[in-house]
């Protein structure tokens, strides 16, 4: 069937903008559940103002970051202004700054429904499970909805603005460079606090968790929104813009509309297949939240199964193609699947550490460690295969099809991800209203529903990190292929001779590769310092505070501690750390370009990739892995609560916590960047190197 | 000047002999100092009888395994029997066995030396720290004759009577695979006896390190020996092995009989230097024995220099490849040199840590591995440096020779070997020596010499570290070569298409390079579990002991701890953890192999080397880190020995235990191992993969 070139962007748009709408109604769903409790609106509204007043200052910052940045892009690409047609480079500054103010502003809309949803989550739980897991749920997925709707728009938008390829990569810049601060910053704040609230709360004074008295306590609930909430989507908006751009970018350079159709055909069914997802999400009176969020995610993946191969009938697009879109979805699935052994408290991993945190902490963190290696392998070996299984299902297309199959691959594990978004969000608001009920005083009862959902939420999260991490694995294979385009059609235009791949025997492409493989390890090692200092920082206020205010540690009603000098102190420290560890990464692109040319930066993407990868999945799993053993421990096994292991346990969640929540999940965010860097300066790095 | 094929094979089988002889002498000498001390001679004893019976099972363990091995490669390498000149294949077995056998003889010698030095370096402490260190030193320097001389030996022996360049890496490969389980094995021993001695001695009961009442305190010792002596030693005979094949296999493919002398008469030289190097260190009266240990280094390096430029002016080599060589040999030093800044306790890695430690222990890990991160990018930068170097460099001579010039880098790096192994071994020595002292209660005067020469051997083990693992990358990188050159002489024999690289962008070569990077990930978590069991099964036995044997507590003369069981525990777990880690690299190559063929296995080993060197510096650095930290406090800084942060920097140097001294340098061998596998199956991989 013959359509105009607008025809399938015009459908996606419609899609985004039914997305809005199903947001906006969450969003008066969730607003509409009552809240009565005087302590949990006061504590609420620290929280929302806490988190606000953070992602003000980040804005600010990245605002900044953004106008030098655009600015450089406006002079120097995709070629320097003074070589080059100033609409082209005016273009993409645009873009850039697009990618990046549509990004802030799904993050933004994400904070302000979870710090309402959280008190009403809380409340709701007075009422019995079910009420307070649609509250969670629903408001988690105004951030999946706002987030993949904004994304698929923007997408489209430049598309059908500037009809220019390029110009889609800028705007998956501006999108990953928001996302590397986002994530990373919010990375940073949320770890800061909860370390700096456990030690001084639940180590050194044995107060529980939660408890109003501590300083930090505040600050750690935002830290929950700002990390796990605005950071996340921001991370997914990226992975998502990215995918759809790699998969853009080759698809045109195939030269025929049907396969630039097919890719917002697919991004498209995505969307509407998590819109019913979540529209049809249920938990029974008494039921499991667990199976409640994975069986969503289940009818999600199968929607988009079923209605992509209607897609591909319908409109004739290529069957192989939507054969490497599934096996993307699968073998993501299969990852999150196989990641969770590694998590999940009734496996033996989880076991084994609980059960070597008798013998001392350094014990929990050698198993840990170990556990999180070996959870690599599943992972690293399905990116590889799907990679591998796209590539052959499509090679009988010929010419750049098993390249744009592997893009596709990407875009379909990604289809999903509104859904994922929707799960991953669910679980700081559930964290926050346990912290709520905590603090309200709601009783035993509530806590035991909330800690129910709050145990969900952490299993849900295991599953949707691997899926993630898969997604961005081969989301940056598509970038490589991506890269590959922009470099030959600079190439063409210089005159050069166009590349087709990058040799590892060439010590150009291998040096390249070393160095981007340090890459990764360095920039989550600056996070982690990062969190270190600022948590130090922390802590010595939250000291000074128990001395200095009378009465605080006896919990006397007028004895009120400072809370907003505590979420200052992370918000201005996250800001402070933020900002060197992206620029390293960004800087040792333009010097391995500039010396070695596009060949080192091939080397240079595949070295950061790998290493990438494998420190994410470690990190991520490892993570997990600690928390959970610490929650196993708590459930009452070897020792139970206030144990020798238990201690130990506490000392590997703490070490987990920047691990999973900072350094880890930041890494993907890393790699894309890098990866759109090189890409677009693709032409400097050509025409300008040394030893290219 | 024209010169027999054999000419410098029989120079390097002279300069082997006279490195022989010298050994003989320096074993002569060390023997010679007197030894008195009733107790010291007692304990000596068992610490030798401990290592032997060691031995001799990990020995018997290991003929099995190369026994199956070498009939396997009787049956299939390079060709299937039925295929193929049976005589080529029984040469390729009886290759492998010696290489084999003697690296295990290299290994015995130098246990041997190392269990009389120890004894004698704690009497000569009694009189001044001159004796005690040349005590330590020739004991070390043994070993280090020993192993050179024996490689150098073996591969020139292996060449003049084979004259197959495929036997000489059947040679490699049976010095690899010794190496591997010697390493992996005695690395586990060691860590599994050090951890369970400290926890159970220094946590538990508080008695000092080195008491005779802990039964695994012989076993600590023991482990000392067999994990950093034999271990180490076949670790580095390995490398020296392998890059030497590597460079003859590619010097072979040039066709040129120059390039090979060349080979021979640069690792000649390079053990005539390391000759010269021991033979003139010196201490000063009252001396500081890291100057000595560091200036014979420098010396060392000064003397190949100026011998391989004069012996390259004289006997008209290639001007371009010397400096291919000397560029390898410097930026070793200078990954020594950097690396050493992190793990050193004047600079700020370690102090940081040591003040991050007082705020826990979830601080001293968190401060540990982000350092450890950061203390990667120096050497894969100087890594890719040299590589970079040494192929332009050696660009203009076209061919090949690009490629020979950075497998020249490599035998130039490790050109030191024999005076890096003495150092190496010194080491384990004095450490050996520090307890015997305190076990024969020869007072604190002479523990202070021990404890001064102990600290020298730490710190000259972070840069010779360094050095083994900036070596081993770039012997691997010329091993990638020496694969091509394989895979080529196999596809022509074949009337197969000759391949020239691996490009990334091929899925089948990306698929190979994801699971080629979590194999080092997997293997060395599988060393560190198996460490974990083993002290767990120590702990428990230790723990019966104190229960059981009356007295032993109290320290009563009568009650006898049973030394031997704990020997006999970390004896047979560390047999029965090697093997599954070892072989799960193996047979995670060949399965790559047959699925994408030597496409694949160009990525794989790709992947392998860039994660491999990526995690060994991370582990062996952190581990330095930490180990240091912990010494610096109990120096008296952050709150001093027994404080709260002594004990966080305890945990630490528990995890870095393994980190340092089984996973990390045990990652170099398992990268040989793989690398080897794969050159010897070319021929197999070529011809039956699926996808290749």
């Amino acid at each position: 069937m013959p359509f105009s070139q607008a025809f399938f962007p015009a459908v996606s748009i419609l899609i985004a903008l039914l997305s809005f709408a199903f947001a906006a109604w969450l969003y008066g769903w969730v607003k509409k559940q009552p809240v009565s409790n005087e302590r949990i609106i006061h504590v609420g509204g620290l929280i929302r103002r806490g988190a606000n007043t953070f992602l003000a200052k980040e804005y600010m910052v990245l605002a900044k970051f953004v106008g030098v940045a655009s600015l450089l892009i406006f002079l120097f690409l995709p070629s320097p202004i003074w070589k080059n047609d100033f609409i082209q480079n005016l273009t993409m500054a645009i873009a850039y700054i697009t990618g990046a103010v549509f990004s802030s502003i799904a993050g933004k809309i994400g904070i302000q429904v979870a710090t309402i949803a959280n008190m009403r989550t809380a409340e709701s739980a007075k009422k019995g499970i079910r009420p307070a897991f649609m509250s969670g749920f629903r408001g988690g997925a105004v951030m999946g909805m706002a987030v993949v709707g904004a994304s698929l728009l923007g997408v489209t938008l430049v598309y059908l603005i500037t009809d220019n390829m390029t110009a889609l990569l800028g705007f998956s810049f501006g999108a990953s460079s928001l996302a590397l601060f986002a994530k990373a910053g919010g990375g940073i704040f949320t770890k800061t606090a909860d370390i700096s609230a456990d030690l001084c709360g639940k180590v050194e004074l044995g107060i529980p968790e939660d408890d109003p008295r501590n300083p930090a306590v505040i600050a750690d609930n935002v830290g929950d929104n700002v990390g796990d909430v605005a950071g996340m989507g921001a991370d997914l908006f990226d992975s998502n813009v990215a995918s759809m751009s790699a998969a853009l970018v080759i698809a045109a350079s195939l030269g025929k509309q049907i396969n630039i159709n097919m890719v917002f055909c697919y991004a498209a069914i995505g969307l509407l297949a998590s819109i019913i997802g979540v529209a049809t999400a249920r938990i029974g009176k008494n039921g499991n939240p667990t199976f409640a969020l994975n069986s969503s995610t289940y009818v999600t993946t199968a929607i988009f199964g079923v209605l992509t191969a209607l897609a591909t009938w319908a409109f004739g697009f290529e069957w192989r193609i939507w054969g490497a879109s599934i096996l993307g979805l699968v073998v993501g699935v299969i990852i999150g699947i196989t990641t969770d052994y590694f998590t999940d408290d009734r496996k033996n991993p989880v076991r084994r550490v609980a059960k070597a945190s008798e013998s001392g902490p350094a014990f929990t963190i050698l198993s840990g460690i170990s556990y999180g290696f070996l959870s690599t392998l599943p992972a690293m070996i399905g990116i590889g295969v799907s990679a591998l299984g796209a590539y052959k299902i499509c090679e009988p297309l010929g010419g750049e099809y098993p390249m744009f199959g592997i893009a596709m691959a990407a875009v379909g594990m990604l289809s999903i991800v509104g859904m994922i978004i929707s799960n991953d969000a669910y679980g700081p608001i559930v964290d926050n209203a346990r912290g709520l009920a905590e603090m309200g005083d709601l009783g035993d009862e509530v806590l035991e529903i909330t800690d129910s959902l709050d145990s969900a939420g952490n299993t849900v999260k295991a599953i949707t990190k691997g899926f993630a991490i898969g997604a961005a694995g081969l989301t940056v294979i598509a970038l490589l292929g991506a890269f590959i385009s922009e470099v030959n059609q600079a190439a063409l235009e210089h005159g050069l001779g166009l590349i087709t791949g990058f040799d590892i025997m060439n010590p150009v492409v291998f040096f390249g590769m070393l160095v981007g493989a340090a890459i990764p390890a360095v920039f989550s090692a600056m996070l982690m310092l990062g969190v270190d200092r600022n948590a130090q920082r922390m802590v010595s206020e939250i000291h000074r505070q128990f001395k200095e205010i009378v009465g605080l540690k006896e919990g006397e009603p007028e004895a009120q501690p400072d809370y907003d000098k505590c979420i200052e102190i992370a918000t201005h420290g996250a800001l402070r750390e933020l900002i060197p560890a992206g620029l390293t990464a960004i800087i040792a692109t333009i010097c391995v370009g500039f010396i070695g040319g596009v060949q080192a930066i091939g080397g240079f993407l595949t070295g950061n990739i790998v290493s990438g990868l494998l420190l994410a999945l470690f990190m991520s799993n490892s993570g997990g892995l600690w928390d959970n053993s610490k929650k196993y421990i708590e459930s009452g096994a070897n020792g139970g609560k206030g144990s020798e292991s238990h201690k130990a346990a506490v000392v590997g969640d703490t070490v987990g916590d920047p691990f999973k929540d900072t350094a880890g999940p930041s890494i993907n965010t890393q790699i894309t960047v890098v990866s759109l860097v090189s890409s677009l300066m693709s032409t400097l790095f050509l025409t300008l190197s040394i030893f290219g």
